[in-house]
């Protein structure tokens, strides 16, 4: 391809500087142009890059025995409502009416759509297991986009659904799709962790994201030090040692305590013991029922709210409390008590580790101290609902835990029944005559945001370096003066050889196309000029010499 | 691949019963589900066929020198309000809105954001021309879907739009393109036509659909005896012969008429003349000016509205008039006037081949007759605004045409300047340093609609026979009892060497497995059984005779 003829080159000016390296050099390279907020055009520099990471996914997923199929992008809502998943404050489903009434949802996963489909079929037990894929846009009304390809509301998911007998061969899938992700990422030249993750509003009981460390990323996970452990914040476990282990349990008391002492940090001044010390509440309301919830957790830690949903089954359905939703339960904002209110008290496991806590009944001048979960409060239930951080230990101590940020770029879901039981004939005759539900994992991986990750993860201060596997083209071809008709005769060549060059065919300055060519990134540049003579400049982008080489060495490079 | 493990087996029922051959045998193979109505899940074996019709589009387009790229699917409605696109009548535009307010267009064609998309960047004299093409999902919110995949609400479309300097340079890439796309339609096997057409709600001044010829289809056009002047019955143009040239002109008279007399079968009983010798008005409103339009014309032919609103530069915005609109002009169903009421009347040529009409001015027992254009009433213009018919001549009359139905299955279209003129900055720099608006043309076809029009020319009663070009796969392999082992032996070395084969390995009867294959339609057959020994029933689909061969025979008919 001529440079010349090629639409969408690079642009200079601010407009796309961004954080996110991802983001500025995919629109100054002209891979990418935002259309409105978090939607993309793709241009064909950047659309190469996206088909050779879906042409990747795609022969992985064939031959690990996945299906290529095709659903439709608007999934009739009623699928959705069969699911209840139409009504999920965590998704942002976009909805749409046709001119003669009838209601869709814009595609956000397509777990209804697909055993919406196969429950069409009579399917025997002799059918199973099979693994169904689609490569489709997904639409996410996301609140704010950011971070150019990172956080879209549009954009191409490689979404599979695998329908097994039961959990044994589901497992048998869902390890085949562990390792076929591994090698998807591998060959796109990302090192990418598995980690134990929350299933969110996808549900089912268990699933792992494929994270991409990066300090700018918005999945945080912990690393136990031998590496053994990794899981997201929403799931990831920890031991909560002892407090205080020694001291004596002292009677419950209401004291004075001055207007002022009002934060964990007024606490400390006041009483001079570390947070750890106090009791905490953070008050949340359920969307559904209104209901107030109240969790009620050590000072030095936090609420992991999607574990507190997890606990309550209610994924995706916790807001925060408003002062109307305190007033309502009869206190204010930093008066919460850890006990006493009309709501459910829900505990972290960290409230047993404590004896004589601070706090729990605070009033305008009193509040209590000597406070012993068991003996002076409890709650509806303990549960682990806090937030690991970095330094923790692992669950059995052994180890400490690592915090890191990454970029998530797949996920893999068990759902077992949860959608097979949720939509009727979902069902399959078994080996005995009877009717079972289908026992169901799913795959996704966004191909937008892993294009980002590579190039998060593929840059330097001059522009992109993309691995070869997923390089626009394989060569960059720069013609300078006296130059022409050699470059004529090597782009011919190379093409008849079966490699892919970009040739910068402009009547421009050496230092454009250079910078450009360091812009773009393709692996490997050739300069052909009146000083090259019969040699030509080959340099790989990575590195800081160029060589002259002859013509045959050229090719011998390159194949 | 394994028949067993194939998602989307054969079935079997009425269900799937259509006069559409091609959606009987997709639903019946396996190939196709739908999901609401008029639109699809492609499911395994559809979704190969799918892809390898986009896979020969893409070769063809990327060798004319057209770049990939890809737009969102939800277009800003600004976009489409710019071109005044949302509000035309003749497109089913699906509108949505975000949980922001956004409101967004569901991509129906990509005019407005390709033009968006290049807008946004200094284009230069010396960047063009190029033609920037995707394949992405498109929605029509059509009130009736139909035929299977023949008329949908949503399908992938290969849609691409040329940025020309002129007409001169854009004429060569409108001639590259319909050669690009005879070239496609003829590695696909399909019989396809270029046919002058309409433009529609797209804009512009001309344009070609590609048909394949079809009892069935959608699309009615005439082709002259020689073949060299063919036509949509939307542009067709005829001769309108004299029909009584040598009668003498009488003069103007008003008569009594029975009032039985309504219709043109009335008049023809009454007066003993033909058709050809009363005047016909077909009424029209304008929906956004509500404007009424008289369109009059010889009583033997047939208003075509689609010339009609070409000429009155309102496409897709004439609706038939409603007994309220003809009241509102003081006139009633059956004694519209050809002169007189106040609305805007377009004659048809026809109306100066007549001498003396009958008609044009009926009340109940009365009508005017000797009525000559020109003498005794004129229309705001002449213009061609009939339909042709079959056995009418060409313009120059010196041929018949013949008419003839298909199915469109693309279309190019020059666009000129009617888009760049609408939204502003689409322009490019000249060479004389002034900015020009862009010259531009759109080339579309549908894929879901070309796979088909495949099956409606390539089946039997038995089922499908695909094309090898976009077969799901090379080979059906068949194995029957005693051939199992020799069955894995042979899928292994088919795959060894590159053949793509479908293996029935299923445990259940022959006529089954035969049938299957017949209706699934790929273009060879092996059995392997007892019976075959060390041979190989080979069978090609089209053909009724199989041979028995030696494995190293069927290796050589496959390679």
């Amino acid at each position: 391809m001529r440079y010349s003829s090629l639409f969408g080159k690079t642009t200079y000016g601010d407009a796309q500087d961004s954080k996110f390296a991802s983001h500025s050099w995919l629109v100054k390279g002209g891979f990418i142009r935002e259309s409105s907020a978090g939607r993309y055009f793709f241009l064909p520099l950047g659309w190469r890059v996206h088909e050779k990471i879906r042409a990747i996914i795609k022969q992985e997923m064939d031959s690990a025995g996945a299906q290529e199929m095709i659903t439709p992008i608007l999934h009739p809502l009623s699928l959705w409502q069969e699911t209840n998943r139409d009504s999920s404050v965590g998704f942002e489903l976009m909805t749409v009416e046709d001119r003669r009434g009838a209601e869709f949802a814009l595609g956000g996963t397509a777990e209804e759509m697909m055993v919406d489909v196969v429950r069409g079929f009579t399917i025997s037990y002799r059918d199973l297991p099979f693994n169904i894929y689609q490569f489709s846009t997904k639409f996410r009304d996301e609140l704010r986009a950011r971070g150019g390809l990172l956080r879209v509301r549009e954009f191409v998911m490689k979404d599979a659904y695998s329908f097994n007998r039961g959990p044994q061969d589901f497992k048998l899938e869902y390890d085949n799709m562990a390792r076929t992700y591994h090698r998807i990422f591998q060959r796109l030249g990302l090192n990418a962790v598995m980690v134990e993750a929350d299933n969110g509003y996808i549900g089912g009981e268990y699933s792992h994201e494929f994270v991409v460390e990066s300090e700018l990323g918005e999945s945080s996970y912990f690393v136990s030090e031998d590496g053994r452990y990794v899981a997201h914040e929403d799931v990831a476990k920890f031991k909560r040692e002892p407090v205080n282990p020694d001291d004596d349990i002292l009677p419950f008391q209401i004291i004075e305590q001055p207007e002022w002492v009002k934060t964990m940090e007024d606490n400390q001044k006041h009483y001079g013991l570390p947070y750890a010390h106090y009791l905490k509440n953070v008050v949340y309301r359920h969307a559904q029922t209104n209901e107030i919830i109240i969790a009620t957790i050590r000072g030095d830690l936090e609420v992991n709210k999607t574990k507190l949903e997890q606990v309550l089954n209610a994924v995706g359905l916790l807001v925060e409390a408003t002062d109307e939703d305190l007033a309502r339960i009869g206190t204010q904002r930093g008066w919460v008590h850890s006990w006493g209110h009309p709501a459910r008290y829900i505990g972290d496991l960290s409230l047993t580790t404590v004896k004589n806590f601070i706090g729990g009944q605070k009033e305008a001048t009193t509040d209590s101290i000597n406070v012993n979960y068991g003996r002076d409060f409890e709650c509806e239930m303990l549960a682990d609902i806090a937030l690991a951080q970095d330094g923790f230990l692992t669950e059995d101590g052994s180890q400490k835990l690592i915090e890191k940020r990454g970029i998530e770029v797949g996920n893999i879901f068990q759902l077992g029944y949860h959608y097979s039981s949720k939509m009727q004939g979902a069902v399959y005759i078994d080996e005995d005559g009877k009717e079972k539900p289908f026992y169901m994992g799913c795959y996704g991986i966004g191909l937008g945001r892993t294009l980002a990750a590579i190039v998060e993860q593929y840059h330097d201060d001059r522009g992109i370096c993309w691995p070869e596997s997923v390089a626009p083209f394989d060569v960059h071809l720069i013609s300078l003066r006296g130059g022409e008709e050699k470059a004529v005769e090597l782009y011919q060549k190379l093409r008849e050889i079966g490699v892919d060059v970009l040739w910068d065919d402009r009547d421009t300055s050496p230092g454009v196309k250079f910078s450009d060519a360091d812009i773009v990134g393709i692996p490997v540049r050739l300069v052909i000029s009146k000083k090259t003579g019969d040699f030509i400049e080959y340099k790989r982008r990575t590195e800081k010499e160029a060589e002259l080489l002859t013509w045959d060495e050229v090719f011998a490079r390159l194949l």
